[in-house]
């Protein structure tokens, strides 16, 4: 309403024709629900208060604009499904995110050496070798050329003998330190008593959000995500909790958003990746200098080692960033390896 | 960014403390997606211009102002969703809506008497009597009640005792003249060519709008929606053509929206509910003058006939609202029965 209003002062008149600032003054009614006065008195589109299918919908009062205003909603959360990385159309495996590393692993057979750490990579012109610890044994793999998923933050304290440059640009990526808790629902009370079919709840607690399954609705149970912080020094500060104190913080936490909230749930677990041996972290970042500065030079292989994962794209965290990252150092050793290398 | 100019300016300075403008210049700001100079220079919510996994997105450069204020689309598709009989989350039978009235149908047995025009209601204050033609013969059903889910506007023509309120009641409803389209897709094109996952195109055309199935992605073919409108203009103009001429008629004008649609659709099917014998219509109408003066004549029984559907709701069109009628007309006949009725 204030900025319909706003359009009638002069200070618009001298940026847009008549007609547009005529147009936007339509737009600004029909987008803001104003009355032919340009005032907003709430919108059905906020919902009806009691019964509107039978009886005429009474709409909900407005909110007071200070409020809204002071409310820290519109800071980010507003635009939040906005967001190019948040955009519908947004697929789910069904049965959850890993079915894609489960699918991958199930086809790879024996291939993969789990309790390996790496000790050493020495990288050649023509070959690279990579040393590992496994059930208390030293071993060493010779191979043509070695894709490395492993975080930056990481890489970089292995014995390694890359360039200066390589060096330089591993040491600028840091780990995130986000934090996940999962309940389990003794009933779907979000669905039964809220109404609520996916989506998420921000609170401006400590757990930040919770999200609610967009599958299996009206089942006996579900699982919902009781804290998703990306916030470092929450993030650390939920990771230096014992895992049961971290579980009845986040239900004393939900209890405002669902009261009798500790009698709904079960079976919660977390995690708090900055405290998981040998990734100490996850989704890594780069401040914006480090990236313009570093980020070509750890997209292109130091001879012949490959750094990928999610760290090497632009949508970190997220699995395709993973499998595009990984997909453009297998076209790259194709290209080599086709021309003779 | 001139809303977050105008709020700039003297006229707002009257209306909200210093803080509060403050704070709406910075709410502005966030959803507006400006720069710190509250300029608006094109945003990655509207996506990015090649690459975003591997290379920083190129955001698309803004749509000109005046362009935007000259399009039609802020005038109600823009806001469409938000309509409050509109919102998520919206439920979908699998198999269809009609598979509702499909389970009802099954469970009903042998009790539905289809073909049979009803000729005369004799409402009484013991009974009610209904006559009906059927395979050439006139039948009477005498009744304790009748629950009458037929359009008003075809109710009012039957010959009938009701009360002089409650025909000037029916009289007012008027059918809502809407036309719906299908088309099979050959292929799922609009998923395999354009990345469209359900949801609707607008268009000025009359064909008004495509729809995307939300279901069965990536399977070989799908129906869509080849058009929908309830303008009564148009769906008259639409039912004035002969279905062969619709159809082509839909091709031609989807053209505009997917290039070669012509060979990508096969086995166009129309409705134009306005030629559907005994129906002449759906999706019933008042007047705001009208429904406030005979709705609720109609919300209560002529003695023991009650007029039930989605034209008894304010939802006309939607089967919740034919649903919530009927659960209302089988309360009052309860307590009717229960007080000795």
């Amino acid at each position: 309403m204030l900025l319909a209003k706003a359009t009638q002062t002069s200070a618009l008149d001298s940026r847009l024709t008549a007609d547009d600032a005529e147009l936007l003054r339509q737009m600004l009614r029909a987008w803001g629900d104003l009355d032919a006065d340009l005032l907003y008195k709430g919108s059905a589109r906020g919902g009806h208060l009691g019964d509107e299918i039978l009886q005429a919908g009474q709409p909900r009062p407005p909110i007071d604009l200070s409020e809204l205003l002071r409310s820290e909603f519109w800071q980010f959360q507003m635009e939040f499904a906005e967001g190019w990385e948040q955009h519908p159309t947004m697929m789910q495996p069904v049965g959850g995110m890993d079915r894609i590393v489960k699918g991958f692993e199930s086809r790879l057979g024996g291939v993969i050496v789990r309790k390996a750490p790496v000790t050493r990579i020495v990288d050649g012109d023509r070959k690279v070798r990579v040393r590992y610890r496994h059930n208390g044994a030293e071993h060493e793999i010779t191979a043509d050329f070695c894709i490395n998923c492993a975080p930056a933050y990481l890489v970089k304290d292995i014995r390694n003998n890359f360039s200066r440059a390589y060096r330089d640009a591993l040491a600028v990526v840091h780990p995130g330190k986000l934090f996940k808790i999962a309940f389990q629902g003794r009933r779907r009370f979000w669905e039964e008593d809220d109404r609520i079919y996916g989506g998420i709840s921000w609170t401006d607690q400590p757990i930040m959000q919770l999200w609610y399954p967009a599958h299996g609705f009206h089942k006996a149970k579900g699982i919902l995500l009781g804290s998703y912080t990306w916030d470092p020094e929450q993030g650390e500060a939920w990771g230096r909790l014992r895992p049961e104190q971290r579980l009845a913080a986040a239900i004393a936490q939900g209890e405002k958003l669902h009261p009798g909230y500790g009698e709904l749930v079960e079976k919660g677990i977390s995690i708090a990746w900055g405290k998981v041996p040998y990734q100490m972290g996850c989704s890594p970042e780069f401040t914006p200098e480090d990236r313009a500065r570093h980020f070509p030079t750890l997209q292109t292989p130091n001879q012949r080692h490959y750094l990928v994962g999610d760290q090497m794209s632009f949508v970190s965290g997220w699995q395709e960033g993973a499998v595009r990252s990984a997909h453009a150092a297998v076209e790259h050793i194709h290209h080599r390896v086709a021309s003779g290398d």
